[in-house]
């Protein structure tokens, strides 16, 4: 703003609020002017709920996950298969495979994919504590759920390598054509792993 | 979420950030681990100026700007022209104009539009403040900067006509191309208000 025209409480609010991810300057303004409005409502609460998540948030020592509790809702939740662990690259990517409800299962997070370029080495992620849970012993089935990007398979081929010795079931994702998805707007890779992997109607 | 995979904290967090104009429930999840993994930087911060803003946000007595002082940071510069006042909607449109930088001059924030569908008449609005400022005298022009929608004119004839016999000078912004717009993408009305008051050049 060329001159100030409000607080400079409020302009701290609107500068935090547009490093928030999908927020920019001007939809942080907006945002700010709305939470304003909504006082009681909304900016009130939010602030309270940051504040608690600020003293509360955790990660779980066992697989990464984000929650209040150490071990996580998911590492401690004896209704789950702890022995199929689903190896993911970040917590959204948890949060994403439990939305679809497909499994019951324990996961481990890596937070990230190895990149020597931008110098994330194994060490980087959270690898280790994978193996340690493997070598523990009582898992039946690793299923790795990286990304399908060059980054995510490199880590994946890795993970594989690594575990390999340990003598644990590790399986992949299937690649195919995506639910609802239209083939013309497919790539070439997609189709081809979609043919090879075709199955029995 | 089908199960519960991280504690009741982080889910109100999450619940709170996406009512937040600007994200809805997808990126409000981002927007949370976002958060979290710039917990020092980001997180903390962000409730303390929250919890700031809640405490401290006024709403400016004279012009009805947003502010942590009463009256606001406008309405108290000395260095402004107090004796002209442009009249806006929202908060958001008194921000925006200041942006521009092309005034030095005092504000109104009528709070909204005259729109009898929706049940908001002038006493909805802060037009009696508008009124008692300028009867106070030492007002010397009015710009009404409302939006050029048919609610927005039609609040401006109304301040019009309740204004006109107080002896101040009434304007209202001028129609036209916008700065850089192409004129194949503008309506028959503004292109049609761009011919009249067309100017030499």
């Amino acid at each position: 703003m060329a001159k100030r025209v409000t607080g400079p409480e409020i302009e701290k609010l609107i500068q935090l609020l547009a490093k928030v991810p999908g927020l920019g300057p001007r939809s942080a303004r907006r945002a700010a002017l709305h939470l304003i409005k909504k006082k009681e409502q909304l900016l009130g609460p939010l602030g309270h709920a940051m504040d608690e998540a600020y003293h509360k948030v955790k990660i779980c020592s066992c697989c990464g996950n984000v929650d209040t509790i150490d071990p996580c809702t998911v590492c401690s939740d004896v209704q789950r298969d702890q022995a199929v662990i689903i190896v993911v690259e970040d917590v959204s990517d948890l949060w994403a495979l439990e939305r679809a409800g497909a499994m019951n299962t324990a996961y481990h997070v890596l937070g990230g994919t190895l990149s020597p370029l931008d110098g994330v080495g194994p060490e980087d992620l959270n690898i280790k504590g994978l193996i340690d849970r493997v070598s523990v012993g009582g898992i039946r089935e690793l299923i790795i759920a990286v990304n399908a990007t060059v980054e995510g398979q490199a880590t994946a081929h890795y993970i594989t390598d690594r575990l390999t010795d340990l003598g644990v079931k590790i399986t992949r994702l299937a690649h195919g054509v995506p639910v609802g998805g239209e083939l013309d707007y497919l790539d070439e890779g997609t189709l081809t792993a979609a043919l090879r992997a075709r199955t029995a109607i």
